[in-house]
């Protein structure tokens, strides 16, 4: 068992369903957290888990070059390492070693590039992509794709795409000769109908250990990183789960391009597509058209994932046109330079006229922060520089990002279509 | 109402008892995590009730520079900004004006110094640093003293312990005479016998705010913020409840001038003592010859506060002398520089020993940190400067004084004595 996807309501275009994976189960259309080297920036998992998170992204690339897959691996894969049983969903690598690299070689064969660490050379191939992530263990991985760039005339856009698709067939070669060797080992989390964070069974082996008296996660964690796996062998996880391998979609801003792509990874066969490509700086129509044309040709059977995408208009939007899993450093990232999503349109919090005011940040928001703090406190926070304006930014900014899906979810089941929550706006607060 | 002492166990020396004070019961000896511009970096104030904290430390020098004494004092002081309803206690400032700026200048008056963040000129004395403390409104304030340096031969031991004599005084009659300024509004909590994250008595005002849906906190803050404040008022708060102001005992090192300073001290009067001037740099069994002396001067009805002190064991030590009060940054700056206390001694989470270590961080810790990641996790976060690092590790170190303390507390109601539990040891782990 990879993965499965179960639609149980629609409206429109949009569906509302789950995704059922080896850790966890997922409801969508779902937006996913980033957590780059492993976790959420400051955020421990216990509280991701409070949020409601069900599923987040780590970055191939910078856990390859820290901690390096060997660590990973021997931690029992991802989960282990950062002691995290419900879903994870690695990119391949590809995105970053164009995007954080200036010098880079790429050929047939894969990327030349050096580490924006400590300038050191390494190389990614999509064999080479598909052994780090199955030894990194998300449950859904992806294609080592070639990320255009934007803009771009129609040849380089179609020979970025026709290698994308040669790319997309040698990562599904060597992901099926080796997905065996995902260190999971005999214990992982089986899925089950409830969402959240209820009660899921564990395999026998963990169990005992728990009986004898360990944690919930050490245990996790010993199960997963117990099983021995000498290269080559191809030794399937406890009862058949195993991860599942996502295809990406590219072919610029064309829509015939796309619509070959898509034609063309579909035929190669992936439980998932993708839609990347996306947010490399064209015009925000362009972004919506191209994705509606793209979304045309992928089969209406099997999630959707638009990658890097986006404000939280953008995400209820796409989720409107049938997206069902989106990430985005957005959330995230804003938090930290202080710029808050509210009901009421985006905030900056450093700006002085929050300096006295003793409100909610944002009195519809049910979040901790919302509910605890004033705006004069978080301001206060940001302007000293302080960790837990960091902290606390992050978690309003996730909790409306969630919310905000969530609101998303209910709408379709309702048949009330997608718009978000009235006054939900990223324009900034005039 | 201003603050009770109840001792309720001895042990030789040492006492176990509670500090009933405006906002609530504190249990004795206490640890106080340090909390500077009104945050324990980087810890969510839920986060900090959960771990038990009951009493946390503000800076009175950082306050007044930012946010600024106004800004707190309109949010209802430090409780309503930080929306923190359990106990605070504020410093003079005396020891930042000396220990953070080199060029100040010092008279009978007062102190002239320059602010770490901008270069501007401000000026600290008795009367202003008890305005400032009262503006915070923190439950327990301190009098403005003059911190020793060290060394200092005796004749500066004496001019200087001297000055902390006049400038307590002058702190008492300021403080006396408007102490009912402090900006509590008619709403503040009522303490009850019980301890820790329970329920607590709100007033009426309250009360009635968070029938009308506001939550606790946004109504403890609007509740302490609407009572009008005419400079010059004298208005009680609620039920009578005022701060306490604690007095300083200095001396430098001579055991005679320590034995002159107590009873200054004292004979002005203070509901509360605390020893300052240690950790300057002296040695540390000069500090425990010290402190001994001056304990013995000090009455023993009242609560003693060892200010700046120490390590685990230290505080432990302390206790069993008969401190009731401690506060030190130890246990939040080690954590951000990946230093952490075990109970199999200190560990340096950095090294690269751990990069594969799938242990508990400490096994014999019951916090969320040491029961769900590994020593692996830990140190790649550290190591790939996180923000998580610096969360978790705190999260540990607070963990690990708290319940240190915790266990003196209960030895010594045992009547075990105040020995650390074995193991314990700020020593780096061989």
């Amino acid at each position: 068992m990879s993965i499965q996807f179960q639609i149980e309501a629609t409206r429109d275009d949009a569906r509302a369903g789950k995704l059922i994976t080896p850790h966890a189960v997922v409801e969508t259309p779902v937006f996913m957290p980033v957590g780059t080297v492993g976790t959420v920036k400051g955020i421990p998992q216990d509280l991701l888990e409070e949020l409601g998170v069900n599923i987040l992204l780590g970055n191939t690339y910078h856990l390859y070059l820290r901690p390096g897959v060997e660590t990973v691996r021997q931690m029992g894969g991802l989960h282990g390492f950062m002691s995290w049983d419900r879903v994870i969903l690695t990119d391949s690598g590809g995105f970053q070693v164009f995007s954080l690299n200036e010098l880079r070689k790429v050929t047939e064969e894969g990327v030349t590039f050096r580490s924006h660490l400590d300038g050191s050379t390494h190389f990614f191939s999509p064999e080479s992509s598909m052994e780090a992530q199955i030894g990194l263990g998300a449950d859904i991985i992806m294609a080592f794709d070639e990320c255009t760039e934007f803009p771009a005339n129609w040849e380089r856009m179609r020979t970025s795409m026709e290698m994308t698709a040669r790319w997309a067939a040698r990562s599904k070669k060597y992901f099926e000769e080796h997905k065996g060797e995902v260190p999971w080992g005999r214990a992982h989390v089986r899925p089950d109908a409830s969402i959240g964070a209820g009660e899921r069974q564990l395999s026998v082996q963990a169990a005992e250990l728990r009986c004898a008296g360990q944690t919930r996660a050490s245990a996790l964690r010993q199960a997963e990183a117990s099983r021995k796996n000498p290269a080559g062998t191809s030794v399937s996880a406890a009862g058949g789960a195993t991860q599942s391998l996502f295809g990406i979609v590219q072919g610029g801003m064309d829509f015939e391009l796309r619509r070959e792509s898509a034609e063309r990874t579909i035929e190669i066969g992936f439980p998932g597509y993708a839609i990347g490509g996306m947010s490399v700086g064209e015009p925000r129509e362009t972004s919506r058209e191209v994705v509606k044309a793209t979304l045309a040709h992928l089969p209406k059977d099997k999630p959707r994932y638009l990658m890097g995408v986006g404000t939280p208009e953008e995400i209820a939007m796409y989720a409107g046109m049938g997206v069902d899993m989106m990430d985005c450093v957005l959330p995230t990232r804003a938090a930290r330079h202080g710029l808050l999503f509210t009901s009421a349109g985006k905030i900056s919090i450093k700006q002085a006229r929050y300096a006295k005011d003793s409100g909610s940040l944002d009195p519809a928001c049910r979040c901790r922060v919302c509910q605890r703090y004033s705006r004069a406190y978080l301001r206060h926070l940001y302007a000293a520089n302080e960790v837990l304006a960091q902290v606390l930014n992050t978690i309003h900014n996730l909790s409306f990002y969630l919310d905000t899906m969530q609101r998303v979810r209910h709408s379709i089941r309702l048949g009330e279509g997608t718009r978000p929550p009235s006054g939900v706006s990223s324009q900034p607060k005039p």
